[in-house]
């Protein structure tokens, strides 16, 4: 089958075997798939990424030195059935899962692995007992946008966002869309989103954000006060002796870059907490008496639970969100190396899906 | 009055004015004042602690340049009452108080203040609403304890401590035993003490934690797993798997030097929550995407309600735990600056009181 293979560090299309469904799984056609920012920090990142996988004490799977096959946010239909499967969905069906496999030897994210290609294949081997049917009236597109959105489900579920807070999201890529969205699915508002790119605060607008601004022209955190959230404990002791009730700061760090963390400990209001979403490779600098002072709180969340990826389906084909907006063009396998590029200016795209 | 004063970045005993109850304060002789750690990073830091106070929003009330008689942790004896005073509690009685004092400007804390001196001196002038009667049976130094065990109750009360945790606590410095104290009256564990220092581990045996750990010895993260806490997400999932609850790690950092955070981010837990007490004074380097890959939580903490302030004393006052322990020695006015420097040792001296 034709493939984009991640090989040394270059991505190259090329003929590799197609997967063979094992026990539980079934072979599977790619009908679309998402480029991920893990995706782009991958190409280069690899290393470090199966590191650090060692130093949090998972077994080192990935060769990063043999041939990857990117491609975790798909959506597929069924061709075959492996050996004992119990046929719950039938060939033909279109399907979104969590890309995991379970193996012997450890768990696997299908698109991170050396022996499960992802989506930027003609074909994948998925987990059979983790496939969601997709409803017929969603497009291939849409029902993709279920794993990238669900990293923001979880966010948001980990969060103390709730009727009490007024929330930031900083970034509005497709982690801070996702963000956005599961906020204004809850009912939660303000969100406040704050990006650089006119085109991104252009769809954080359409993903409902209440408050879209440029921090070029305007500090974000100059409007904590007016939505009610004091910024020091004096200006809290103030507002409870007027008998006001303080709203809370919920921050959602959605960028990644070194010296964002810092930057929001300076800036954010007392009794703070930050969502770290956004994956900042490199070591960073924080001020713990600056945290301590103002009691921050810093989450550092990732993925989702099998409930989140669910729900997230749910509210795409309920049409609680519309997914559409983050989407800015579709490629072939022959356009994923150019995608990976045109991916580093964040006013030409944001979410780009390949369709092999 | 007698009084320590820090004068430029040294302490010198000298003779100061009495300070005047205002309207709602008493005038109180002091009976006893524990040494904090943060005074003594205050003699040399405070010109970094006014200016992070200006960060954070608060109003610029203390002038480094000015006398400050330092002293929070305190027991005193009512002689006075300022002009309107409710009188609730008569002349001649024992109290503790949370050091507060609220301003015309704002808040400012009894010894960390040009107008309100602390502890360290014959006298001071305390909020008379704040102020809690002592019991009887109490002795002043026992008394005293409330503040720094109050810190503990607080970083417990804003932890995720519960019956599915395993709780370990980092440095058995006074704030180390105040959270092994206010775990264990809370009837959790186990808990876990870990300090290099052979005295300290001794005192937080007696404050009841269930395993010591002299860390030069043995690595305290080794024994995460047999006390039910899977260390990766792979262990996490064997153990669900197999139908076993997993435990969450809980960690208290209680040290406060640069390194200590990015240490236990890089051996705790996957999905463990690390509370921040220690107060580490410089920029502090940190991988986020070791704290994403393992969605760790770190929680700064900062002081106490006045109900864990309350609760602190009746805990004392009940028997609950015994403060006695962490008290290593008393001096007088005339002791103090030898005392800063003997709290360098932690082998040597733990909890200081000075009774002037």
């Amino acid at each position: 089958m034709r493939a984009v293979v991640r090989r040394g560090l270059a991505l190259v299309l090329d003929e590799v075997p197609e997967p063979t469904p094992g026990a539980g799984q079934v072979l599977a056609r790619t009908l679309c798939c998402g480029i991920c920012g893990s995706d782009l920090h991958a190409v280069h990142g690899m290393d470090a990424m199966v590191e650090l996988g060692r130093r949090t004490g998972e077994p080192a799977l990935i060769d990063p030195k043999q041939d990857i096959v990117f491609g975790h946010e798909f959506c597929a239909e069924i061709l075959d059935h492996g050996p004992g499967a119990d046929k719950r969905l039938k060939a033909g069906t279109r399907v979104v899962t969590m890309p995991v496999v379970g193996t012997p030897a450890g768990f696997e994210t299908v698109g991170y692995s050396n022996r499960f290609p992802g989506g930027f294949a003609e074909a994948m081997v998925l987990t059979e007992q983790l496939l969601l049917p997709v409803p017929n009236e969603l497009s291939d597109v849409q029902a993709a946008m279920t794993e990238p959105f669900a990293v923001g489900e979880h966010a948001v579920a980990e969060s103390d966002a709730g009727p009490d807070t007024v929330n930031l999201v900083v970034g509005c890529g497709p982690v801070g869309l996702a963000v956005i969205a599961a906020l204004k699915a809850r009912g939660l508002g303000p969100v406040i989103a704050s990006d650089y790119s006119p085109a991104r605060r252009k769809v954080a607008e359409a993903f409902g954000a209440d408050i879209v601004i440029d921090p070029a022209a305007e500090n974000p955190h100059a409007r904590w006060g007016a939505l009610g959230v004091p910024h020091s404990r004096t200006e809290r002791s103030v507002m409870a002796m007027m008998g006001n009730t303080a709203k809370r700061a919920i921050v959602f760090e959605c960028v990644g870059v070194p010296g964002v963390i810092q930057s929001l400990i300076e800036a954010v209001p007392v009794g703070a907490q930050l969502l770290v979403v956004g994956v900042c490779m490199q070591t960073d600098a924080i001020e713990p008496f600056l945290c301590i002072n103002k009691s921050l709180e810093l989450k550092f969340v990732l993925g989702y639970t099998p409930d989140e990826f669910a729900r997230t389906l749910h509210h795409i084909a309920e049409g609680v969100f519309d997914v559409r907006p983050a989407i800015t063009a579709e490629v072939g396998l022959d356009g994923v190396a150019d995608a990976f590029r045109a991916l580093g200016d964040p006013e030409a795209q944001c979410k780009m899906v390949v369709r092999p």
